[in-house]
Order: structure tokens, then C-alpha cells, then sequence
């Protein structure tokens, strides 16, 4: 990888600031691990440094729900792109409250009332999920960071209502948005995402917990729906550039599969205006020309 | 495959029916044509009957205009999935006349606007390229149907105009209409289909009339393309389901790329309630199934 | 007024049915009263019979509001027709939580969080306000409805936290939306609001209790506002059939305004598809025709 | 009239510059005309200079289609505020072809469109109409506006031919666009406009050529129209400031109906934001505030 293209790039972009508890991490970091189906890993940059990985929590809640449910959760979130802003009420109003897919808000919030529906303590059940999949037992969720966020809850609580008022929402509105705040709030580094994701790379399977996650058809299934929707409203340009399923947080965090092969996580706190990782995205770019290898050719 | 999944469909759907010409086409065919990137073919089925491409006809559109104007094409139409409905002008007004892909009608109207202010015969030029890539020169476009389109040219005139307004098209609407329909217009099989989009699935190569027609980089970016925005606002099911880069028009055909090895045209007339062939999308997941592959894992 | 015109309707429309409460009323009532400005009443009918005012609340709020606000309270509600329904969050996405004007939910949501910042006792001091305009210090709230509009309250907390979401929300949303459905469910009969809105026919005068409610300059805005948004997306409609002010709510009642001379009250429970009662908004068309008048000529 | 209020507007606003034949007036410039139903008349300011009344022959259009039509017409335009943009196309789309009320551009076409159905000659038609109203017969229009609308159609071609798409459109659309725009450049000054819409302030009786024009239901009807329609989206705020029906066009008139007493007509070339004359508006307002007056009390 060309760390040419990336370096300058630190310093364009701007961390995410919705919350305080965001807002106050150094910007100049950047962190990469790739962890090959063969067990062999690299890493480089800060890819020990903890971040809140936000929004690449979608991909753990989905791929429960997905174990749990099956086929049937597919009536209640939709499998296209939605050509709007990740937190856009109007598609859901106009599409009587079933989100359009479940990287955007809506569509997580509905995976989380099915998550909610069916376990206990719907945030120690993901827990303990990332952990074994991240083979990493002392993985928590930030405190300040998921109360922080429900604090500022209420663009997520409007989506939840609207969503009850279509009945596509089963349980407490505000249950389920704090077990949603404390997953997206789970500090994780670079080398924990890259090890937990790695069945998306192996047909399901984790190789160091010896688990078969979901099955060779689900795992294509999920990768489908991450180069399809898992960019924000950047799938396209991401698909374009870069050319492999994947999902950003607005942590910085962005974790890409290469099938077959292997899986990255990248990490670099400043955002583009989508609000992806700029540098995080320079690097899949560079990564995916420096193997002359994209899903697409 | 597994013809017996793919044959219970046919009768289940409905033929194109929005002009005259199309709704009389015997809709109890199928044909299937492989082409592998070593020269090897195989077909099945109708491969021989010749079909209209309709909108098909875009990714030939989109290639020629790459090749001519490069990166600056992209200030002009967009690389996102639209989220929309493929002849929606809610977003192209929203959106300040900059369509969100060249594959909704909006976008493919952009491409062909610039192809004309490129060619001083632009349907000539297209039906030249087209025949080169298919490696048939008795190739050619029907006058009924196209002059049925132009008759029930309302709504694509509507889109045109709008972008006019918007400073986003510089011929005249209704010349570039005529040569826009004489595209979709072209009568080819599933044997031409295959093998005019080889390239697609051979790094920009077309091997049997030895052209590099676009580079490997841009190959991967079209690639990227079709499987985000290729079946229109079932993109993302396709993904889901058969995971291919592809594009689809509602004359029936589906054309398909399995980078690195092959391309494949599937074509049966009936469609399903997004436009889609229904026989055709059922045996590209059976296809897809079948060599346990998908660009996806 | 013909009652051969009203009567056939009764029937033909449909009880409101979202909560139960409003469900079980008698779709068999019809009645009527007007309040001149020297004091003359006259009325027919079930016009002592109390019914749920609904919608109709949005007027005292909106007055209450613009008592003590003046013209600074536009700035966080606007004054046009919505073009869209009355519980629509598309156009509060599109225009940054600023709803149209005080009559669809949002807005009426938005002025009630202003009475909330105002009052220890918000719906006590709407309560208070509505008996004095009245003359009827019997007045309350049905509890049982009330409780019922908030556990159905999901579609109307998805547009506060919307709102509250954009900044344009003060108070607690729980809070705000028990105080609004407690005026929602405050109980009346035809006599009591036509006396109550007897001022907007009067130049902001209230002739029984000797009270200047608003200047006359902003009684000629209120009844300006409910001639352009006062019926749902009806208010064209209204307009171009009765052609006075009014306000109807989803109970069966409508209030309208003849100015300068009187102010009247029908109510039939049975609403036509936009949620205006079927036999009410006929009975003012009767009357606007008999009396030869509406504002416009 | 309080001319000190009027005046000093004069320079803040933007006269309308999309077609080069509009940009060029004199902004300096304001004209207004009453005319009483008992024949009286009053002038003052540039009463007697031409300008293109532009959006304001929507009115005339409408009129003379509710001749020929009566209630048939409300099929294919709606009577409802629309609450978007003058020229927008989405909710044109949503509705599937039926504008929302005959002052939008989507509306008026329609209505061009039933008028170039029942005329050899619809602008001459027109022209005789307007002529006979105004009691003028050498009002004309202008040649080089009506081509330079023509040359920038694009916006209103593209809403015409979504019309067609939708089946609501019988004309060629480039024919009704011609008589379209010549309408638009009818050249009138105040005198004439105040003189030409008396009728709608006179129960449809037009005094100076003793014809009833519309009966004195349908004037109610027009009015009301003109109340919640008429002026762009800046209809509720017109109702609120000034309460009158009344329709603005972009060359800076306004008519306004006082009903039962006179028409009045305003003029100056500078408009606001929303395309309305702003010392216009600003004139209207300190009318009726100055009789003490508006059809809201």
C-alpha cells in the first residue's frame, strides 16, 4: 500500500462532532490490520489504538438477527440501496415504516427490536457475540459515549416512533435505543475488526474460535448487501473506487472483505462529507490498485 | 444449472407491454449463452432468437462515452444506486438535473446527450461499436420499435427537458431521443450479448476482435456499477441473490459478469414487477449457486 | 340552511377509528349552532350534545400562543398550506423541523411546546382559557381519551423528536405531547365553541365575558390561516365550496367563521376520506348558499 | 394609501431576470389602479405603462375554461394548495399528472391544454377575451417576450410531456407552449387589469360591457382559488398580511379583489424571493390596513 496517497489526507477532513464524546479524539491517527483465511496477520499505525466503532456494529446486530431469524427478518427491512442520508425519515414514510436495508438507521433500529425481541440483555448478548468473534474477552462499550448519544437521541427516537406508528416496531422505543447506543459504542481497535469480520472472508467460518457464524450463502448474502448499502450514501462511489463489500462508522473505522482472502479494518478519526473515513478510504482505494484485485475484476 | 427452477416461471410473469412492438412477443422462450474468457462458448435454449436490448443498450452507451471523455463524464451523472424508480424525475429535480447513474433512463439520457455532441452520427457510431464488440455485422436496430418509443416518448422527453433546464444537456431533446431509441431498439441474441460484454469480464479485453476497450481500472469501475445500480431499484436483490455484476432491460435479457473467467446473457420475456426478467434473474441465482461463486464470497 | 342536502349523508361516511374512545360514538347525530355578534344564538339538533374537539384545540393554542408571543413566534412555525397530510414528516425533514403553519400536527406540536414554556400547568391554563371563551366554567378533558391518544402516540413523537432533532423543540416530548392530547380530548358541544370563537367574527372581541382576545388585526391572521390551512388538505376544497375561515377536527366538528357577523359550530361524526365530517362541511356549503355570502363575494 | 410604507421598497428587490426581455424594465417604476363596482376609478403612479402581466393571464385561462367546461374540469386539476415550488415536478409525479390547482405552471398548461381543445385560434381567443374584459381592444402581446419564453421552455416542456406520460395532456405539446406564452406576454397596465377582473369583485357581472362573465357562484369559487392558490407559495402569508384573493405574475403585478366593493391592480417590477412584487405586496398590505378591511374581518 501506498502510504503516499494517504499521509495527506490527515488534517482534510473532520472528526465527528454530533456528540462530545467524539468530538475530542486526536485526530492524527491511522490504523490498518488485514487478517488472512490463513490465520496470517498484518497490522501497521495506531491498529492498537481503541475507537468507538459506531456504525460497523450494524454488521454484528444483522448477522445475529440473521442466525436467529432467518429468511422471515427480510420482511421487515428491505435489501435495496436507498439513495438518501443514512438518517432520512422519508423514504420510511413513504415505504409505510420498512427501511430500506439495515446499514441505515431506521433499518438497525428495526435489526435491534428483533435483537431486543429475543434475548434478555440484548446489549450482553452482542457483547458476548463480538467478543468471541473478536476473540478478545475484555471488549466493553464506552459509558459516556452510548449516554452521550442518548442524550442526543432524538433523530433515532423520531425513526423509532415512525416506525411504531407503522407497526414495524415491537418493543419499548427507548429500551431498544439504549442497547442500540451501548453496541454502537463498543471500543474495539483495528485487529479486533478485522478478526471478528473475518468470516465474511471464509464462507462463514472463524477460523480462531473454530465457529461456523453463518453459512457460505448467508456470508455472500451479507457481502452483498455491504457493497450494495454499506458506504452510506457512498456505496456507488465506494463500489467505484474501491470495489469491495465493506462498512464505515462515523468513528472512523471502515472494515473491507476481500473474499476468499482476507479481511482489513481501517481506521482514521477525520470524515468526509458522507461521513467515511477519508483516509480510511484513500487506503482501501490504494490497497485494492497495490493487488490489482477488486470483487469486480 | 437447474433448469427445473428456472422452468415453473415461465407464465408467471408479464411481457413489456408499455409499446405495441414488444407485447407481441411469444413469451414462453428462454435462452442462455455463456462466454468464457478462453474462447470457449456455451448456449442453451433460444441463444439464437434475436430479442431487443432495450436498456441493455446503456452499458455499450456508457462504455463509449467513458472511453471518449474520461473522469469529467462523472460532473454530469452520478455513481450512486438511485433508491428511485428508473424514470423518477423526484430526484433529478432535487438534485439540480444531475441524474444519480447512467443506468436509470435520466442518467442513460446524459450518456447519449454527450455521445451526440461527440459523433455526427451517433446512432451509427454506437451500432458500429456494438457490432465490433459482438463480432456480427449484420446487426441492426428495428424502425417499429423505436418509432413506437419515440410515438410514447412523453415521459423520457419529460426527463430531458428537465434536465435542460437545469443546464445539463446541450443537443437538441428530440434528436437525442431518436438516436437514444434506435439504441434500445437493437435486435440481438444471447450469443452476441455474451460475447459483446466479454470484455467486461477479461480485464477491458475483447479477445476475438483483439481491442482493449477500456482499461482494467475502468473495467472494475463499470463492474462496480452494474452490480450497485444495473437491475434498477432491485439492485441490491440481485446482489443478495445472485451477486454479479449485471444489467437488465425489459425486453427480457439480462447480461451477466463473472470477472476473470466469464460473461453470461440469460433472456426470457417475462418480467417480474421491477422490470426484471423473472426466468432470467431465477437462473443467474441457480448459475450462481451452481458454480458456488458469486463475486461475493 | 336545506337539511334535505345534510341528512342523505349521514351514513355515508366513516367514525374515526384510531383510538378506540373516538370509535364508539353514535355516527347518528347531527348538530348545529351560530353566534351573531349582538348576542343572538340560534340552534338545531344534537347541539347540547358534548363531543371530542380534537383538532379544533389547535385554534385556542394557536391563540394562546399569539397572546403571548406576538410576532416572534413565527419564527419556529410558518404560515403556509402544506400541500401534504396533516401527520406528513417529509416536508419537516426537507425544511429543517419548521413546520407550515399551526394547524397540521407539527405545528400545533410546536406551539404547544411554546405554551409549555410558558405555563406551570400548561393544559389547566388551556383549560381555564377555553371555559372563560366559553362561558362555560363546566368544561374538561375526556381522561379516558386522552389516555388513549398517548398510548397511540408513536406517529406524533416521531415528529416532536423530529423536530427536537432540528433544535426546534424546548420541552420534554413526553410532557408536551400529554398536555396537547389532554387538549385534544377536551369536551364540547356545538354551543360551546361556537360561543368560544365567536371573537374571531368580532375583531378579536368576545362579547359575553367583555374581553379583547387579540387585536383585530391579528384576528383577521387567525381567520387568514384557517382559510388557507384550517381543513387538512381540504382547505382548497373549502375554500372554493364554502368559502369561510374554519377548523375541523377528526371528532366530527367544524368551526367557521363568517366575520363581522357570526360564528357557528356543526358537528356529525362521520368523516369523509381527508378526516372533515362529511355532513358538517355540507352543512356549511347549505348555509354559505342560502345566506347568499362567503368571504369571497 | 400610505405611500411612505411603499416607497422606500423601491431597489431592494430583483426584477425578474430569466428571460432577457423581462430583465431590461425600468425598476424603478410603480403604478396602481382601482376600479369600483359602481364604475368609479382611481389611479396613481404609472397606471398607464404597459408591462407583461405574465402569471396573471393564468386567471384569464382559467376563466375562460370554467366557461366552456363548468365542473367537468375539476377532473384534471385539482383545487388544493400545493404547498411546493411553482414549477416543481415532484408532487406533479406523486399524483400521477394531476396539478394541484390551475395557478401552478403544471396547472395552467392543463388548462391551456382544454382551451387549445375547444379554440381554431386559443391565443386569439384568448386575446378577443381579454380585450372585451379590459374594454381595450389594442392590448396585445409581445412578440420577443413570447419567443424568449419559448426559447428557454424547457422547465414547462418537461412538466407538459410528464402530463402526457400520465395521459393528461391532449395537445401536441409544443402548440399549447406557443399559445401558452403568448398569453404570458399580453402587454396591459393597471387601468386595464383592475377593469378586466371587476367582474370577480361584481358576482361575475363585468359593468362597462354588461356581461356576465361567470355566475356569481363560480366568482366565489374563483376567488377562494385566488385566496389559497394565488400567490406562489407565499399564498398563506398573503392571506395573513393581506387578506384578499389576489394572483401575482413575475413582470410585478398583483391583482387583488376587494368582493362586493372593487378590483384593484398593482405594479412594480421589483419582486421578492418568492417571485412577487415586493412594493407590490407592500402597497396591498397598507390598502387594506388603511380600510380597515380584508374578506377575513
Amino acid at each position: 500500500m501506498n502510504r503516499k496517497k494517504v499521509r495527506p489526507l490527515i488534517g482534510q477532513g473532520k472528526v465527528a462532532d454530533y456528540i462530545p464524546a467524539l468530538a475530542n479524539v486526536n485526530p492524527n491517527q491511522f490504523g490498518i490490520a488485514v487478517y488472512g483465511n490463513d490465520g496470517t496477520t498484518y497490522h501497521a499505525g495506531q491498529a492498537h489504538t481503541d475507537f468507538s466503532i459506531q456504525s460497523i456494529s450494524k454488521v454484528f446486530s444483522l448477522t445475529l438477527a440473521m442466525k436467529h431469524y432467518g429468511e422471515t427478518m427480510w420482511e421487515r427491512v428491505g435489501r435495496e440501496p436507498s439513495g438518501n442520508p443514512f438518517n432520512s425519515l422519508v423514504q420510511l414514510e413513504y415505504e409505510a415504516g420498512i427501511p430500506r436495508n439495515p446499514f441505515i438507521n431506521a433499518g438497525a433500529l428495526v435489526v435491534s427490536d428483533m435483537n431486543q425481541s429475543r434475548f434478555a440483555s440484548p446489549h450482553y448478548a452482542m457483547r458476548e457475540f463480538i467478543r468471541r468473534l473478536a476473540d478478545n474477552p475484555n471488549l466493553h462499550s464506552d459509558k459516556v459515549v452510548s449516554t452521550s448519544e442518548y442524550e442526543f437521541r432524538a433523530r433515532n427516537a423520531s425513526m423509532a416512533y415512525l416506525m411504531k406508528a407503522f407497526g414495524n416496531f415491537e418493543n419499548d422505543v427507548e429500551d431498544v435505543l439504549h442497547n442500540y447506543f451501548d453496541n454502537c459504542a463498543m471500543q474495539m481497535n483495528c485487529i479486533d475488526l478485522a478478526k471478528a469480520f473475518s468470516f465474511l472472508a471464509n464462507k462463514g467460518y472463524s477460523r480462531h474460535n473454530d465457529e461456523q457464524v453463518l453459512t457460505a450463502r448467508e456470508t455472500t448474502q451479507v457481502n452483498g448487501l455491504l457493497a450494495t448499502s454499506g458506504l452510506y450514501d457512498e456505496a456507488g462511489n465506494f463500489a467505484f473506487r474501491v470495489g469491495l463489500p465493506g462498512k464505515s462508522g462515523v468513528g472512523g473505522g471502515i472494515i473491507a472483505i476481500v473474499p476468499n482472502r482476507f479481511s482489513v479494518c481501517v481506521w482514521s478519526p477525520e470524515l468526509n462529507k458522507s461521513g467515511n473515513s477519508l483516509a480510511g478510504m484513500a487506503a482501501l482505494e490504494a490497497l485494492s490498485e497495490s493487488i490489482g484485485w477488486s470483487v469486480f475484476g
